[in-house]
């Protein structure tokens, strides 16, 4: 009684208001579900759901399940009302990973996004933007934290969203359905170290087990102040890493001599040797090459538990800047370990850098993945 | 001429100013250099550097090449005087990872800890302690980044340490020979969480690919407000973790449900399709278990990278405190990878948690590893 007064003092707020007690029916099948003409008016004009198909609305599975929840529509199946617990049961049977999918596109939806899901992903509208009006702005995929995740996947979905101007997102879902939106970027890596002279001495250095030593204080002094290499020994002597000597090698013709036979090691006996000692160690090098060239210094990251931190530009080692990267070299076959890449990049985030991720590919290839705030 | 002027004038400083100019020489032998007579009273009785042995002062291979770079020693082998540089390769072909035990040996020594090496560690002595007057207060594991570390090394390792009533830890150098120290110490888990009555009804729950959902409002609300399970799918219904679930249905009898079948699943079966999404599944249950049983709340640690985080007690869920723990579970023949463990005990704390492991023997045991100063 209440409601009809109310109604009819303000005839306007009807359909609104109409909507929770009258619903709209729709008719589950296959994997959509299929309303009358009648909810293009009042879901798909104003809302959003659904795609328009044969002048019907017909919506996904995750909207289907939204807008019952919601008390919005009811939903038959051969004859048969769907309860939610109905309905969701049997779209978990019909979408793989649709339970998270619902968790995900509810999240959207009460943050106040219009979403449109797509065969793979939730199409997002920005802020104040709706479709037909505005693009999309992010394609977001639904991932399980407990399903590996392939670099090769990554990239495909990455290089769609950026042929049309999107922004890729991942929605990982975790055991508890919390979720946790990253934002895939290509990172382009650039820095501004001026070029280095380096006279080099015969038998300056030595390979002693998984590290180098370099024996003269010049060299050394000049290594680390100006290059930025190694670490000091101490007051006179200079400690770098095996990706470092290697590429002292092939830049500066350093000579590197065995600890055993105190003979001139080649450039590939010694990584021949390196690798034994770190079987990754020829991945890091490309990127460790590439990132000197291009002007950074990659030093060693295993304080973050990844392979290199890089910094955009050095002036002294007495003064070391905040190093802006986080990066780790990657195989082309690389599997994602979603709780691993969580950490990663929760760690990169927590000292204020982007965890960076490189691979081979025509050169090396490299991409951000970063925490974004939706 | 200078110097003997001073001498003269300040007799008192002779010794220490002297031990620069006039060397003690010792001689190399094995994996030791023997020292004269004097050396103990110059180098033993008040400097505590190496061991008494025939009344004659033997020093161990990192302290001759300290004293050495120090110009407080000469060395000699075969008649011939070693330079640094000989000495260190000859060292580092004598005993295993020399340069790594030399670096941190040096550290401890500079920061002015009086440290003796023993044949797997170092002793190290408090601030203000001195070998012979007080006991020493750490054994110093040294250990390289590359080289994995198994559980069982650390176990023996701690125990040692704790029968004598002294602090193990593990001293990490990285590439660039920077050192992090990581104390190893036993966890007590211990919570305070009150015991919770729980009546459920068949069918309450439905297994959906890799999570459960509960439907009864009720029963949600109750799991999720009084034992901290699951998180809300929405207004009505909890989702909860698969270890939740099979904890639930062995503590409070809850049944669950397959979604395919709509059948009801044994303990068994539940725990076997478990295992099937996640191969660490059972392991992860009897920390959960044991965790739960110890009055703790354990939630996943998906963020974080680990299996879970843990609370002391939670009074509400609308006021989470912080979590003190994040809980790995690891195998008996786990071996850590050094990075990944650098990785896990950095960002843990960085967001100010201990980072426990927890492995099963005679039940389930904690040990937590976390950065020191020293």
């Amino acid at each position: 009684m209440r409601y009809n007064n109310f109604l009819y003092e303000y005839p306007l707020l009807d359909s609104g208001l109409r909507r929770a007690f009258i619903y709209m029916k729709g008719e589950l099948k296959g994997d959509r579900v299929a309303m009358g003409k009648d909810a293009i008016e009042e879901l798909y004009n104003s809302l959003y759901y659904g795609r328009i198909k044969d002048d019907r609305l017909e919506l996904a599975l995750v909207e289907a399940a939204y807008l019952l929840d919601r008390d919005k529509i009811a939903v038959e199946h051969d004859g048969k009302k769907l309860s939610f617990r109905d309905l969701f049961i049997a779209a978990s049977q019909l979408q793989e990973y649709f339970e998270l999918k619902y968790i995900v596109y509810r999240d959207l939806r009460e943050r106040g996004y219009y979403v449109q899901p797509g065969v793979t992903d939730f199409r997002v509208y920005p802020r104040g933007g709706k479709p037909g009006v505005s693009a999309s702005q992010y394609f977001v995929h639904v991932v399980t934290e407990r399903k590996p995740l392939p670099l090769r996947q990554i990239m495909s979905s990455l290089r769609a969203a950026l042929n049309v101007r999107r922004e890729m997102v991942l929605a990982i879902v975790d055991e508890e359905s919390d979720i946790t939106y990253y934002g895939v970027k290509l990172q382009r890596m650039k820095g501004s170290m001026p070029p280095m002279e380096v006279e080099v001495k015969p038998g300056a250095a030595t390979l002693m087990a998984d590290r180098v030593i370099v024996w003269d204080e010049c060299l050394s002094r000049q290594l680390h102040e100006q290059g930025f290499y190694g670490n000091m020994l101490d007051e006179k002597r200079l400690q770098i890493s095996l990706v470092e000597a290697a590429y002292l090698m092939s830049k500066h013709g350093m000579e590197i001599l065995d600890s055993k036979t105190n003979e001139r090691l080649t450039r590939e006996s010694f990584i021949a040797e390196a690798c034994k000692i770190d079987p990754a160690f020829e991945g890091k090098l490309k990127v460790y090459e590439d990132l000197r060239e291009k002007g950074l210094v990659a030093k060693t990251g295993f304080k973050f538990g990844s392979h290199f931190r890089a910094y955009e530009r050095i002036e002294s080692v007495k003064k070391i800047p905040h190093s802006l990267y986080l990066v780790d070299f990657i195989d082309r076959g690389h599997e994602f370990i979603l709780p691993d890449l969580s950490r990663s990049v929760r760690l990169a985030n927590s000292v204020r850098k982007e965890m960076v991720f490189a691979y081979e590919e025509k050169g090396i290839q490299y991409f951000s993945v970063g925490r974004i705030k939706l």
